[in-house]
């Protein structure tokens, strides 16, 4: 099991925008150099959480992308549900209902296996705890320097 | 993010393993046969619960698997790492070095960045649920008549 690396650049990319705390757009040529990703897919990415309401985009040569609402109202599990989707990742696929299942009575698969059940309850840990953490909180929590380099950098560079 | 059928496959031959409950090595064959599932990848993935000393082996002709621990001492979690390995869903590839974070000072870095803390924080949360779920709490929870009709089941194959 893998998350997507579009996860660890694109909360990147939001840590970097909550720190330029800016209404200018930054485009996607500047937060890819940022930390050296390809534009191309890092763009795709961003527009995944453009299309989930967490980045507005501006399009055109000064374009780019801002966050779609304050820090404090993002959360990990919304970036990460906008790279990786909305499935589960334990997919049941009954197969308790094959073979040696299959001459069961259909409502006894009324009830949810106790395997899915299980999975789902350590699943719904991951998702709440994801749920609980803004982009504030990991602002809040990030060193000073790092978030006054990056201005510095972007300052320099004409972000 | 996804997690891959063998664990689905393993769980539910746990299951039905902890249902038998009987020194007697059942198949691979026969355990394929149960779900209708492909014997020769289902046997790999059995064979990466025994190098975990979830399950135990016999060679032969009768060969086949038995749980290697009493029900109450084998957890999801185990299953789970058994196919899944011990790596972490969200790999952290320290983006935050790269491009604007090469001119940074290297004890800057000593520290782990926020966004890898925040994502262990919630696979914590998940493999802790994990943890604490056994194969006894799964057979304790499932519906007694499933545990019957796959131990007919077998008493009619011959397992």
């Amino acid at each position: 099991m893998r998350l997507s690396e579009g996860v660890e650049w694109t909360l990147h990319c939001c840590l970097t925008l909550g720190w330029l705390d800016s209404d200018k757009p930054v485009s996607t040529a500047k937060l890819a150099a940022t930390f050296e990703l390809p534009p191309a897919y890092l763009n795709k990415r961003l527009q995944a959480l453009v299309r989930s309401g967490i980045l507005a985009s501006t399009p055109g040569v000064h374009g780019g992308f801002r966050l779609a609402r304050p820090p404090e109202k993002i959360t990990l599990m919304e970036v990460v549900a906008a790279i990786e989707g909305p499935e589960n990742a334990f997919r049941c696929t009954e197969i308790r209902q094959r073979g040696a299942g299959a001459e069961r009575p259909a409502h006894e698969y009324k009830r949810q296996c106790v395997i899915t059940t299980a999975m789902r309850k350590a699943e719904l840990a991951w998702r709440r705890e994801l749920a609980s953490q803004t982009l504030a909180d990991m602002m809040a929590t990030a060193p000073q320097a790092a978030a006054e380099r990056t201005r510095n950098w972007f300052e320099r560079v004409g972000g």
